[in-house]
């Protein structure tokens, strides 16, 4: 199967205006979140991408697109909130095709294998079913992503074949339900926010947005029945993903993108020098 | 007289989006950049406040008030582009009154005197004249700023007679008219984005905004006629302004505002982690 175009979900509360954030990605260039999110699944392959962005904020959202504008279409969600809510709100502009998706509060580093995007569509335009990119992530980590169950492939590299889903479980649940053998101890497979849903994902997903009531539980419910009753891959990336979303998640984000990159000597330094005006918490700048 | 509107700009190229910015501020609370200028404008005591917004993006920074929403007004920078222009923006909603203006692309950081805001408007207020808040800055640095020539007044503490008003002075135009006794060898007064204007300067402002050839220049420009025609003070602080514009400006803002405050541990062993995750330039997120 052919996969032609993106969706790209930004308009939930705890999604609400990262992808208009400003960071300075690993070759030093000032960017939006969005147009690095953009950069991101253009280099899959895709030709249309739409955004689904809040009600009364298409606008904002185009300028922050920087360049990306003439195969970008930018929907309001306007009906209930929720994740699953999101994405149904691309339906009509996807039609009856498969698409690549990503979730709005992530920036993504490359690792060795390039485009992660591009791998996971590639794989899904071979294999003609649903894939996710996936990342081995600690027990300590897991209660704030999807997680995977499921076994290697034996013939393709870093490629598995999913048997069941889970929203944010527990390590109690994870060591019951989703141990992957080939895995380091207390490591899980977790949702890397980056996907390939076929038009058949899309009626599960309908079918359990009706009865949704936990923010993400309607997506992880639609993919574990998908993982239950069809096939359903999943590729570990060897890049990295940093969640925006969290208290410091910029923060974070832009010290591993800067650290990973052209401008590693330039932070260092300027770290050594806020380090030495800023001696003591108790200093001059601390008097509220 | 008495001050009781403000106004923000921050509708301008430079300036654009910074205010919809996410940091998390000294007390380890994430706020929004428009959030901590509205806390800081509103501290001083006004009880109206007026934002400078690019057309058509009135609703998302009005989400972006989080909660300052009551007394504020946003209002779209129509006509041509500019500093002066946007200033001009808010001339019907500040009638014949005086106002106190920050600068929509910089956060602050208290020092020991508390709100800035409030001294510069308290001062202003006692004198009846233009009051600018300003910083010591190194000649290095002047280029990014409007800076003042003038002597310290011997009755009040940090308070300045202003004579003169340099836009992005070289540091040899600063050598020459800018230099003010007391300060450190090489330093100068620039501004800090916090200033008490009167409906006279409104005036003036309109006159030179009329002839403005470079962003910033019909500010300054203006300020200086004031200087010589009229008293105008400037009151330096001893809190620290950061500049969200440059390139690194957000993550440097982040760092010293972390650094000075309630999680300046966690921030500390965050960085150690992330500088072991990191060994060197060549690692494996560097792949592209």
């Amino acid at each position: 199967m052919k996969i032609s175009k993106g969706l790209i979900t930004a308009a939930g509360e705890p999604h609400r205006r990262i992808p208009l954030q400003t960071l300075v990605d690993s070759d030093g260039a000032t960017r939006t979140v969005l147009s690095m999110l953009l950069n991101e699944v253009f280099g899959s392959g895709v030709e249309q991408v739409c955004v689904i962005v809040p009600p009364g904020e298409e606008a904002v959202y185009a300028g922050a697109a920087e360049g990306f504008g003439d195969s970008l279409r930018f929907l309001p969600q306007e009906g209930p909130p929720g994740y699953a809510q999101a994405i149904l709100c691309g339906k009509e502009f996807l039609g009856r095709e498969p698409f690549v998706h990503l979730v709005g509060d992530h920036v993504y580093v490359r690792g060795a294998e390039g485009n992660l995007a591009q791998r996971v569509v590639n794989l899904a335009a071979e294999e003609g079913c649903c894939v996710s990119a996936v990342q081995p992530t600690h027990e300590s980590s897991i209660g704030r992503f999807g997680v995977i169950g499921g076994r290697r492939r034996p013939d393709r590299h870093s490629v598995y074949e999913v048997d069941s889903v889970v929203e944010k479980p527990t390590p109690t649940v994870a060591e019951e339900r989703l141990a992957v053998s080939g895995l380091r101890a207390g490591y899980y497979l977790a949702f890397f926010g980056i996907h390939v849903f076929t038009p058949e994902f899309l009626e599960t997903l309908e079918r359990h947005a009706a009865g949704e009531t936990e923010a993400a539980a309607g997506v992880s419910g639609a993919l574990d029945e998908v993982a239950r009753q069809s096939r359903y891959l999943a590729v570990q990336s060897d890049g990295r993903r940093y969640d925006l979303g969290p208290k410091y998640g910029l923060l974070r984000s832009q010290l591993a993108l800067t650290l990973s990159g052209r401008d590693r000597e330039e932070l260092l330094a300027g770290l050594v020098e806020l380090l030495s005006a800023h001696p003591d918490a108790g200093g001059r700048s601390h008097g509220e």
